[in-house]
């Protein structure tokens, strides 16, 4: 078994660190907070006596190998430990550490494994700062150039390639340099279905299609005291209208489409001008690839409409598109049967939330580990997981990866 | 009649004063820009050999008395010069420069008042950095305690007697020193109604009452990708159900009702995080009273049911509120007298925007002049008013006040 003391001590370590003047969690990507995040990973790697390596899109890895088997293509665990704003502590962070919590139980066990293992912190994979989510796993997997991934923008204004210079993670190895022989990432559910069933573990067997837009609605500002409502072009309104669109046709529909604004501003932003400008973000996801084209094009239809009737200009970025994926079935059976074996139920799922391990299925056989959520809640500070259930899954972890690295 | 190049040439240099990275022109009040503003209107006042008044709010008084008639109430013309944000260059100005036009038009026509002539230049009419707008006037009337006024917090957190000071415009005199005989403010119109009808001169009868109101809808955040439609309470969704209710209110209903969102900020504003909180606000305008009262109800009693089905905290802040005014029917009927004389077409109307003459009328017989405003844009760039509409402005201002001086 993993040691149970040191990884609670080091989740509750590690979510220390970002913390904002309100007391909140904040550790953005390429952040100096991420930096600060990430010295406390290399540090925890090292007194593990793994070796260190750091790749050009600052992904992280701790590597664990011997000479006979330095060559062998290794088992790789791992998640991320950038957050979103106002973050809980266990989001991303608690695969990293139970990832290396894993190779430190097999270490001291005086396991002999057949092939390398290996944790890795992907870098960006929240997407909050910059645009796509599981940024640095896609990069590493070969589904986005690293000098296209090093130019992006961020919300804020600075280029995701600078920001790792800066605090010194842009690292020299090519993406991609570790092919793994197999990827098992452990993430807490964020959502509500293990608490509700009862479930302690979720063999997650698939996980939905991600659609991300920018939407700006244009038109003319013009005085809220003098203009008629007959005369008014209100891109603060139509953005309204959108919202409302997306929410009534998700919540009606029968199916598990979830549609989410999540960003809003409007222009120029102020209490007696009818705004000229709205920007706002749309989150579409679905399991199957089919209904989300179809919601994706149920929207595009909406806004055409809208700019016809409401007689303002609409323009759409995308920011984000990964299909649905389906994971390695023989993982997610050595998942359920290690759970079988330490007498704990297990269920299989959908993961609702995009993850690293979406990216590494491209190039590797790939598979998750659930454990539930209280309340469903993430991405919120009172994120949370009852502590003999993070325990329990970091032992499966361990148990899979056992088989996985003496293949 | 007044020097109408001189007039035109301030307007447009005034217009300059202020100008963002963009070429926008934001002159907020107590900024750096309302201080390059203000002390070019000071400059002008003094070359037209004005004594030059500043009170404890800040407004600017340029007085033209002699030691005969110093003692008598004066009349007073007068605007503001702070604008919105990406503001256009008459709103305010152009009564302000109006005013000081007329006086130096009378006094180089040899003209001898019977009473003292004063302009005046309002600090934050606008009401965009401190709510509530019409502050200066309003402290000037009476209608709001100076100290109170000096203590408003900024949307960017500074505070208002703070910036007054920095700027050097914190003056000494105190509000109200100065009791109007009659007050007659010039403006742009603002709206469509005179460019619709073809009339160059409004004169302005009333003036539509004003609600504002900050909301805040409060629930828990929670993650985009797993968060089911049913189990959703989101803070984003709730505020734009509030937009398309007002909007749907005022623009189904047969009145002259106006509703704006001006105002909308979604916490923690990230893709894929359900808003835990959005702040939005309401422009709510009517010219009548019990209307008015009767729309707040609506918003009040709407608010109320969302929160019940949205599972939602809503709370709701008052920023400003000011009842219909009546003008003094007097001096209407002069500045349609002078449109008469100079065989220029009137038209009686209501302001849609709230003016200085709102407030001072609690203290003195007002009255108000429009002239059109081009496609009825206002708090816009594109704001404008054809010159010969400006300059027959400038002249029945300066016929009726010519007519209140002598009285
Ligand atoms: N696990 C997680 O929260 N990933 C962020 C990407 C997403 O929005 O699903
Ligand atoms: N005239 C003008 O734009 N005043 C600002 C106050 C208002 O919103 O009506």
């Amino acid at each position: 078994s993993i040691d149970a003391a040191r990884l609670l001590e080091r989740l509750r370590e590690l979510g220390q660190i970002g913390r904002d003047d309100n007391g909140m969690l904040v550790r953005l990507a390429g952040s100096d907070a991420d930096k600060a995040g990430r010295d406390a990973f290399v540090a925890w790697i090292r007194s593990a006596g793994l070796e260190v390596a750091v790749d050009r899109i600052g992904n992280i890895f701790g590597i664990w190998k011997d000479h006979k088997n330095a060559d062998d293509a290794p088992v790789l665990l791992g998640s991320h430990i950038d957050t979103v704003i106002n973050a809980g502590i266990y989001d991303g962070c608690y695969g990293v550490l139970s990832g290396l919590a894993v190779i430190e139980a097999l270490k001291a066990a005086g396991f002999v494994p057949a092939r390398p293992i290996a944790v890795a912190a992907f870098t960006n994979e929240e997407g909050v700062r910059y645009a796509p989510d599981m940024m640095g796993s896609l990069v590493y997997a070969g589904g986005l150039p690293v000098e296209e991934a090093l130019a992006t923008a961020g919300t804020d204004g600075t280029m995701l390639g600078a920001e790792l210079e800066r605090i010194g993670y842009a690292g020299s190895e090519e993406p991609g340099f570790l092919k793994p022989y197999a990827y098992v990432e452990l993430h807490i559910e964020q959502g509500p279905v293990l608490e509700r069933e009862g479930v302690p573990i979720g063999a997650v067997e698939n996980l939905q299609g991600i659609s991300w837009q920018r939407i700006t609605v244009e038109d003319e500002a013009n005085h809220a005291g003098t203009t008629p409502m007959s005369m008014r072009r209100d891109a603060g309104h139509a953005a309204a209208r959108v919202v409302t669109f997306l929410r009534d046709r998700a919540r009606n529909a029968n199916t598990p489409t979830v549609a989410t604004v999540g960003c809003m501003s409007f222009e120029p932003n102020a209490i007696n001008v009818i705004p000229s400008r709205a920007t706002f973000t749309v989150d579409l996801r679905d399991p199957d690839e089919g209904r989300l084209q179809a919601e994706e094009a149920a929207l595009a239809s909406y806004l055409k409409g809208l700019a016809a009737t409401e007689e303002v200009t609409i323009s759409v970025e995308r920011l984000a598109r990964f299909e649905p994926v389906a994971f390695d079935r023989r993982i997610v059976e050595l998942v359920e049967d290690a759970a079988r074996k330490r007498g704990l139920a297990s269920k299989r799922m959908t993961s609702g939330a995009g993850h690293d391990a979406q990216m590494i299925a491209r190039v590797a056989p790939s598979a998750m580990i659930f454990v539930p959520s209280t309340g469903g809640i993430s991405h919120n500070p009172h994120e949370h997981t009852p502590e003999a259930d993070l325990v329990a899954g970091a032992n499966i972890l361990l148990d899979v990866v056992t088989r996985l690295a003496a293949e």
